[in-house]
């Protein structure tokens, strides 16, 4: 088995260190413009080659997995598929997957795409953050589409089950709704609530404000263009935030302690049923 | 020095604690309606001696420390201020402190009240989760006025000094405004968040979900409190969020990406200037 990752920051570099921790036998092939990038990449055994030229890196690839901010995943696809085998297949790590699975439903030479998206991260990046056990524990959603050959979703199972806690497989439109929610829609919140509180008013800010607002060290360019590709899902999401949150200003508004405090036992029901 | 700690829960506890660590030579009184409680306090040693009776409690106290929830403090304070020595004072931890303030500004027997307000803990509560090193580092606020006897501020910050990272002297209506925004509101959004996505729609749950909404696993009661008693300041806090959320709406609904992304930088360096 022969993997090219083409990208190799925070999710690629990782994958890397990943996949030669858990299967050393598997040969990596690593793609990025950046000489120092991939020195960097061999130096911490990410990969076992890099190669600067991205024809020429998945030319022999049995599977690339393209680890590229969201907005390059289609054209690298594209540019990959016309050089690897046929009957390879192609996979990626974007944090969207309904614009980028439709995008690539049909590709040259029989290539395969598979949509994939670990949910790890933090909101460091580049190759020096890249950790071997990022993905201990983590989930990673798989997104085929009624046309995608069982066979190369296999391979991409393969790619991920020694690596990862657990792999569910939905489709694009489930995975693109489930994220609006747990990580898009808490992405502005927090973003709206630096806006609105601006220079905290105080030497020192509760953990909580710094719990809740951690996400925001992200970087923009990563995630406008997951809001930009998420956003009828995403919209609905803030929308029906909005109505929560009307409803609740009008708890407050009339004082009507027995049923914020209703509420906030709600919420605190919910919370306690996720684990930590 | 004989101080009376009034409640033994997490910050009643871990004050008691942290007191005995930082100044053992003083004597600390506790109360609980709770013998067992009276009886944990002793064992974990914070306090010298336990007793059940309130006004036994306080009647030879130099300062008495209110440390019970936000709905309990004034009646209390009432309570004491009739059989603690002349000229001794009283302080509380409360979350909210214009309404405390106001309604304590004359007390019997020339006691002094003096507002004020640890920044810390967590959402465990109870004497079990108390910490001696709860308040390390920490931020203390308090909150005279200008009737307040510059020796009673003085006793307070004398009992905080040693225990936290910095103690600021503000008015009881700046406090309000800012806790609203970095402490009452992001609990609120928390909340609505948790109300938005009900049970999340994946098997495991982003660290960032998890980081946002951990606020929210803490007392509903305590916290109906908190927004009971700063209604006014709260609602400011809450339609300036409004604001900032439909802009933000806006730009997403129109797939204005360049506002987007430079309101997400901005965002960022909000939260890198504060400190974790």
């Amino acid at each position: 088995m022969r993997i090219t990752i083409v990208g190799l920051g925070l999710i690629g570099g990782s994958l890397g260190m990943a996949v030669k921790r858990r299967r050393p036998s598997i040969r990596i092939t690593g793609f990025s413009r950046k000489s120092s990038t991939l020195r960097q990449a061999l130096r911490r055994r990410a990969i076992d080659e890099g190669i600067g030229d991205l024809e020429r890196a998945v030319r022999r690839a049995d599977l690339v997995v393209l680890a590229t901010p969201v907005d390059r995943i289609v054209p690298l696809a594209r540019r990959c598929a016309k050089v690897m085998p046929k009957g390879s297949v192609i996979t990626d790590v974007g944090s969207t997957k309904g614009a980028i699975v439709s995008a690539l439903r049909t590709l040259p030479r029989g290539i395969a795409f598979v949509g994939g998206h670990p949910i790890a991260g933090s909101e460091r990046r580049g190759i020096g953050a890249a950790d071997a056990k990022l993905f201990d524990g983590s989930l990673c959603i798989l997104t085929p589409t009624a046309a995608t050959p069982k066979a190369a979703l296999r391979t991409v199972q393969a790619l991920w089950r020694p690596l990862v806690g657990k792999i569910v497989v939905i489709s694009p439109a489930r995975h693109d709704a489930a994220l609006a929610g747990i990580s898009h829609l808490p992405h502005l919140l927090a973003s709206a609530l630096l806006q609105t509180v601006q220079r905290p008013p105080l030497p020192r800010t509760p953990r909580s404000f710094l719990d809740m607002t951690r996400i925001t060290l992200s970087d923009p360019d990563l995630w406008d263009d997951i809001f930009a590709t998420n956003r009828p899902a995403l919209l609905v999401r803030m929308d029906a935030f909005t109505a929560q949150w009307r409803r609740l200003r009008a708890l407050v508004r009339r004082g009507d302690r027995a049923a914020l405090r209703a509420l906030l036992t709600r919420s605190r029901a919910l919370r306690h049923a996720l684990e930590e």
